[in-house]
């Protein structure tokens, strides 16, 4: 373990080694459920700001790991940081979601792309990374992450979120060297992007897929698995001696985790459509698996939460392997309190699955 | 074959018999894409009175297959006729989808509940169904339809449309027997529904599960599957003398499609992001598969559409069990070309795969 880690369970689990508990932590984690994030949220004045700040960004960071037990901590950041710092012109709009304001639309668009230098153009985020390891000061490790080239080129080229993805699904099928082009610059800023990182701090990384799971099969190799793998090729695996997991996670994907399985990362995440039992039968001991609870779970009482994360072990089972999660983002409304009586249900009940 | 009807490739299909070609039907076919059934929304007013006006809703009905080569008509309706006959105050408002005014919330309102008589509280449909039998004349067979409980459930419950589902899956979770009992009073009205559409002359039913590929997999056969397979026991399974075939739909079931495959239905529709080769080993011989060629295909051009109906041919490959469908319903600002250029494509393509 990395000599300095108080707390390596998280790590030991992704490489699938002997645990005496199951590690957990939530994806948003870091997020609008907490008043504490809410009154530093308003402090920045913008979202973009608190990312962008990294006074601010370390502090929001700490903020769930002061209130839970929790197993990890994950950078807090954006996943359109690399088409912000490619100049696109992010811009979130209260209640509105994310908007890019010179969307890739065209192939003299995306040729004009050019892969950001983490060091200069997202060194506030490289800044934040060592900031959060120094003042976590071993408790636990950290996760750094970044969004899927293909997920973060929906918002390149939607120009922000979307329902059915006309746009770029329009693109996909009439200007496939297009997407590609954009496919291959944003993979390769991600693969600097996530090294820098590492060489900053993060002792795992994950990628998120949010939006793979709405492609057909094959297109979703093409164009989002591809990418991935092309990062995944790229990426620092080892750091001060420390090996460095890597979690992929595409929404939706439970069709796809074959797919998956093939690629050479530590763990697949599973959104909670997915049975974990299935999963582990599919993706076979390769790989660790991370998730899976419903988040509308929270908004049920702390008994009922209490049973469902045991439902969520007990489809895992026994053995290594398994990082208890959500499998999605905690909403913004759930009551933090809720949030305490899952961690608190992993901390008691998963030890029965490593004897 | 039914003595009047002229095409009864779409009925063979479903019920894996040999046929010369792959049938073809697009869910939402006869909807907002076509500028005459813009022009009959507009003379009707309002999309419920569209519905519930036996002469628009036959009209709306026939208009895609007077352009189209198509082999099936579908009931021009909507999954939420039920609990408008149940009273509960359904609204559209345009721009905003459904809103149901007086939501189903807590153990009285569900008591509250009752079975409409579709003879009487859904005369409507049934005068729709036999009108639209009688002008048909034979041309292609008439599909039935209703939403899965579970579906139609997120909506009187939530009171319309909705992302997260919080408060279905709070009742789920914190009051399962309430949900139970609206599902319960859902499934035998749905049975009862069917089975007057079938009377009146639909000869294939098609059961509509949107929203069951939001759910964990075990609150999936508990809550939607459970009820599904109890409107399928109780449905009129031959009527003058023909076999009814069943279609259940349960978008974003790929992971459920074993559930599926075990329950009495004759087919399977199939979304966009499930492989129709990868789904045909799962289900095995027993189901025909309704499906899959992703909505969006048709934003691109007809070169591009033809190559892609290739494609979800292919996936399917040879021999008998395949109605072609788009994945989802067509989207409202297609280009009606872009339909045709689809419909062509399986006419043109598909005997290949039945030789």
């Amino acid at each position: 373990m990395p000599t300095e880690l108080k707390n390596d369970v998280f790590l030991r689990a992704l490489l699938r080694q002997p645990v005496d508990r199951t590690p957990v932590w939530m994806m948003r984690q870091a997020g609008r459920y907490l008043p504490e994030y809410r009154a530093a949220r308003a402090q920045a004045g913008s979202f973009l700001k608190l990312c962008m700040t990294p006074d601010l960004a370390c502090e929001v960071t700490l903020q769930p790991l002061r209130r839970y037990p929790l197993d990890a901590a994950i950078l807090f950041s954006d996943i359109l940081t690399i088409p912000h710092a490619m100049g696109l012109g992010l811009e979130f709009e209260t209640g509105e979601g994310p908007r890019i304001r010179k969307p890739v639309r065209s192939a003299a668009d995306a040729k004009a792309l050019g892969v950001p230098d983490p060091s200069t153009d997202l060194r506030y985020v490289v800044d934040a990374v060592s900031l959060i390891r120094r003042e976590l000061g071993g408790k636990v490790p950290l996760i750094g992450f970044a969004g899927s080239p293909w997920t973060v080129a929906t918002y390149v080229v939607e120009g922000g979120s979307s329902k059915q993805f006309d746009i770029i699904k329009a693109m996909m099928y009439e200007e496939p060297a297009t997407l590609h082009h954009v496919l291959g610059v944003l993979a390769e800023a991600t693969r600097l992007y996530l090294n820098a990182q590492i060489e900053a701090g993060a002792q795992a990384v994950m990628i998120f897929d949010t939006w793979g799971g709405i492609l057909a099969p094959q297109k979703y190799r093409e164009f989002s698995l591809a990418y991935m793998v092309r990062v995944i090729e790229g990426l620092k695996r080892e750091h001060d001696g420390h090996r460095i997991p890597v979690v992929l996670f595409t929404k939706g994907a439970g069709a796809r985790l074959v797919d998956l399985a093939a690629t050479d990362c530590d763990a697949l995440g599973v959104d909670w459509t997915t049975d974990l039992a299935e999963a582990r039968t599919l993706v076979g001991d390769g790989k660790a698996l991370q998730g899976n609870l419903d988040p509308s779970v929270l908004y049920a009482s702390p008994a009922t939460i209490r049973s469902e994360v045991d439902r969520v072990l007990a489809s895992y089972g026994n053995g290594p392997g398994h990082v208890f999660n959500l499998g999605h983002g905690i909403h913004p409304d759930v009551n933090p309190e809720h949030a305490g009586a899952m961690i608190a249900a992993v901390h008691e009940l998963s030890p029965a699955y490593h004897r």
